[in-house]
């Protein structure tokens, strides 16, 4: 086993502003700025972070006591991150300020060993390593890394790199397998995958087997996790090993469990070591875990988790809509997990996930302005229900909420959606010797180097609202080399032209791309037209929750219903079976989204004034009605929404 | 307002053994006896109860520690209330000896005072009525009021109504306006009811005033249990005032709401209250409570309560069908308040809920042997995900299960629904001067004293699985009066007949029932025929959990699918709008109950392997279902039922 393609650099890949590349130039624009505010508690009207503040407590800035929960560090190296992706295509000078001041305050907050983290320094120095399972020491440790090492790919400045490793050699020094060391490893994972990226940069191997260690370590019996927790006095929680994924070693896991962030972040760390090290049987954990995933215990828009205890994965086919977790960042550690996969073995099941996490359950998770976040996303919501009920979930389920926050004391998302748009770059495309992979489709200008020669390919397209997507070659000699067109899942008819001519690419498919191999010449001209009729999606009828129901989908976008288009209980709304379809651009709608319409059926409400129930008399209305892209929901006024619509 | 209807001791009618009435037998037979060897830790594999050694303990009988719940002397208060409903009608010397032994017993853990409770006798004698709000001494006290009320009228025997009087009399002492008496009243209401009965056995003032004076007081402020909680130093639970139906002073509120077995205990008391003292305002408080109820918070078998958190009430038309609470117990509160709003103002709305609540969601609470119980009674059930889902919820959520249980820790419903049973007679009629009502029809010989003449009335009928009721009344000399019969809501077509000819009851219909007024005589023949197919019911749409669903219903009797019938997977079951149905008596299923048949639509399984979503398809195959009554499911196997079923 591996890696068969790489990624390319982020300064390589050029995107413009058509519809993702607006949504990524939103992130740089306000949101990078809005989250420096957040970060510094700048922001009126929403719940203060603490977590500059710590850093400055830390440093002798301010005086104070510790803000934030435990993983508060985590928020200031996901922003760090973005920042670094970002600087990498576009010179920010103001921006670089501030990031490079708050790497000052990071260098502060090293302590003499290498070790940092604000909360153990100012409130129970005396502790540290003393609770794995729950206080995210080495999840911090994680994030900091990936931000250092995003940081110096987009700036050249090795400080905070240095500043990284001091702690990555710290930490090899505290954990492994030699019996002076603590056998210990993370309650939620994220330094594994962080430490394969440290030893990518630095090509120093320690980091690659301190990751391998966690990775392997995890789950083993004696359980670290309870002979740690014997040695405390207290415990915050009672979740049991599988929401750690440390239920059982991970070679012998089957299937998603526990907290699903954590379980995306761990699943993405052993693709890599699997990946790095060749060791198939690691690989093969990965091939069914996802397929577990894939087939079992995704919800339609990307998201997982179902349910708000645990935030964690239940079992196959429990997906219910309301109470649908679907944190933003699983959706977004999904991603990361499918573009590993995809790397080892180009399959369009996985870039089918990325785009369908991408397009949906991740942008949901940002407004369109930027600046406000949704925690939880779910496929369907009565607002009454999750105001009124007065239940013992509540302080978590109040995270499911009708409208985006400006900011929330556990805000793992909001930055986790800044790095992900900030390296957008890097899903595009991949590539090996003489194949260029086209993952996704949204305007570009990426530079390649297939045989040593550059070759320069242009995207020209209104993706996901326009049919048709234009590529053109750019090379000074020609050269044969394959491109490798993703054909989506979700297509049925796809066509292709090369400099005008009708190619036919039913002969070309392997594992969902259309493989076009051919003498390139300057100015070649590919055209594919991927055929985007509304679709009815159905689940598999093992879903229960969905039987009956039928999803809109056009294209990659998911569709949903508002209250703000068709008045209050939109679950009240049910689609003939043979529903004829219109679609429109509106430019002036949701920042420019296609709209669909048709006609509908809707209760006679008037029959039913303060009857409860009675003898059905088949009698509906017909109405019209018009979905909008389920990302763009929540945009204009909060209310009832529906994914899954019934049909009839 | 007074009330208008009288009910009818028990030992007037005579049940005969038709469907309920062999329900009501099977009570009598196996589950009293069951349930007295429940009560004393006899049953192997179910929980004990430690009820009745809790009163062994403080008679000196046997040494050891309080065992159960702070309310468990309640359980065997209502054991012996049912035991005192069933002696009234039928001789049984062993139960009646076991039942005057735990009289001995209760009369043993009397104090000087009058105060009895088994917990605060053994655990914590210093600290009576300090915790109102949590700790059930005053609705212990209302159980075994009703339990002496109903063991006096059953067996003549004065031993435990006196012993119920001195501890009535004790807490008249301690509860009041007078300022020497604390402003106190209880956290679970029940006294109130009970207190209403004992006045009315006694017909002694002061034990109506003070179920008003508890009535009255409760929600005032300063708020009694706030007041209460701040002298003591801590509290096992955060529910609000609301939850104790005690957010506002009664004549003050608007809604159910709260705790639903307390809310309905609750109304049934300020029901009788208002009725006895002719109080306007406080029945306006009860006619819009019920409305609210009726209209909006109500489950289609009767069941109230919607979800596990507090097992109480949430807000309108909140009705989920897998998370439904509806306690046994609450739906029993129901039939209780509905039967006395019935008294005061005879309406077929009231007699239809009584009708509803126990042919569907109370029988659903016993096992057609009568040992086993369920005290949650959802509308749908989808076993792994009660099993598998890891819920904060997870202990309540644990009594939403797929089988009926021995006993368990809280075993309110068991004895409830024994004692609801053993009262069956008092539910079937009522009566003035010169008029009779029917409520409920099923085999049964009934004695009245009309205008000082005794007449009989013999009902024959094998409802509810036959339409045809047949009335003959028995009677010295010809007699007028009128015969009021209940034409149920759920019926389209009725037809009566007196002595073989068609009486038209169109213009005889007042608030749902039929007044028949002549000169009766000996022998006089009534037949009513209330047609019953299968009817489609339909929820309210503003039930977003019903939208697009229809039940199952034949004349009272609501149907489920059982995964027993069909295999896995029920809910993926849809019925054509246009289904045919068809009916057949089967005397070997399920004790003898009529089955719906039809055919179906069903997704084609194998489309679906290892796919999750895909573009609908329209395919489905067409099978036979059958539908069971709903009070029946689970006699068989544990497995997936549903009532709501999907309609296309």
């Amino acid at each position: 086993m591996q890696r068969k393609l790489k990624t390319l650099p982020l300064s390589k890949v050029k995107i413009k502003e058509s519809f993702l590349g607006s949504r990524a130039k939103v992130v740089r624009e306000n949101t990078i700025p809005y989250q420096w505010e957040a970060l510094n508690d700048l922001v009126q009207d929403a719940e203060p972070s603490y977590a500059v503040r710590n850093f400055r407590i830390v440093a002798g800035e301010v005086e104070g006591e510790y803000g934030g929960r435990v993983f508060q560090d985590s928020d200031v190296y996901k922003w760090l991150e973005a920042v670094g992706f970002y600087l990498e295509v576009h010179e920010d000078p103001e921006i670089e300020e501030k990031a490079d001041y708050l790497i000052d305050l990071i260098e502060k907050a090293q302590e003499p060993d290498g070790y940092i983290n604000t909360y153990y320094t100012l409130v129970e120095p005396e502790n540290r390593w003393t609770n794995l399972r729950e206080n995210h020491e080495l999840y911090c440790a994680g994030h900091m890394i990936e931000a250092a090492v995003a940081y110096y790919k987009g700036t050249g400045k090795r400080k905070f790199l240095d500043i990284a490793c001091r702690f990555a050699d710290y930490i090899h020094s505290v954990f492994g397998y030699e019996p002076d060391k603590k056998r210990g490893y993370p309650g939620h994972e994220e330094i594994e995958l962080a430490l394969v990226k440290l030893y990518d940069v630095t090509k120093n191997k320690k980091y690659l087997d301190l990751s391998s260690y966690f990775i392997e370590e995890r789950g083993k019996n004696p359980h670290y996790f309870d002979l740690e927790a014997k040695k405390r006095t207290h415990s915050n929680r009672n979740f049991d090993n599988s929401y750690y994924q440390a239920h059982l070693p991970v070679r012998e896991q089957e299937t998603a469990e526990g907290h699903a962030v954590r379980a995306v972040y761990l699943y993405s760390g052993i693709t890599d070591i699997a990946a790095e090290t060749g060791d198939e049987e690691l690989f093969a954990v990965c091939k069914r875990i996802w397929k577990n995933v894939l087939e079992r215990r995704m919800y339609i828009h990307g998201g997982i988790g179902s349910i708000a205890y645990g935030e964690a994965f239940t079992f196959d086919y429990d997906l219910p809509n309301d109470i649908a977790y679907a944190e933003t960042c699983a959706a977004i550690g999904l991603v990361f997990w499918a573009s590993r996969m995809l790397q080892c073995e180009p399959d369009r099941e996985y870039s089918d996930v990325i785009e369908r996490a991408l397009y949906n359950g991740i942008l949901s998770g940002i407004s369109l302005d930027g600046t406000k976040y949704f925690y939880v996303n779910p496929l369907e919501i009565w607002p009454e229900r999750r105001e009124k009920r007065n239940d013992r979930n509540r302080d978590r389920q109040a995270r499911l909420q009708a409208r985006r926050q400006g900011w929330w004391g556990t805000a793992c998302c909001p930055p986790n959606i800044a790095r992900l748009m900030g390296s957008l770059g890097q899903y595009i495309y991949s590539y090996k010797d003489n194949e260029v992979y086209v993952h996704l489709y949204l305007d570009n200008e990426t530079e390649f180097e297939i045989n040593g020669q550059n070759v320069v390919i242009s995207q020209k397209t209104n993706y996901p609202w326009d049919e048709n997507i234009r590529l053109v070659v750019q090379m000074e000699s020609e050269l044969e080399f394959t491109l490798a067109l993703r054909i989506p899942g979700w297509c049925r008819d796809a066509k292709l032209m090369v400099n005008g001519k009708s190619v036919d690419i039913n002969d070309k498919m392997t594992r969902g791309y259309a493989l076009v191999k051919r003498l390139w010449k300057q100015g070649d001209d590919v055209t594919l037209r991927l055929a985007m009729p509304v679709e009815r999606i159905q689940a598999n009828p093992e879903v229960r929750d969905n039987v009956g129901k039928v999803a809109l989908q056009r294209g990659p976008v998911l569709y949903c219903l508002e209250e703000v288009d068709h008045g209050k209980n939109v679950f009240d709304i049910t689609l003939p079976r043979n529903a004829e379809f219109s679609i429109k651009y509106d430019p002036d709608l949701l920042g420019g989204v296609s709209v669909i319409s048709t006609t509908a059926y809707r209760s006679e409400e008037n029959e039913w004034k303060n009857t409860l129930y009675k003898i059905a008399n088949n009698n509906r209305k017909i109405i019209d009605i018009q979905a909008v892209p389920y990302f763009a929901w929540a945009n204009r006024a909060p209310g009832e929404m529906v994914v899954w619509i019934k049909e009839c």
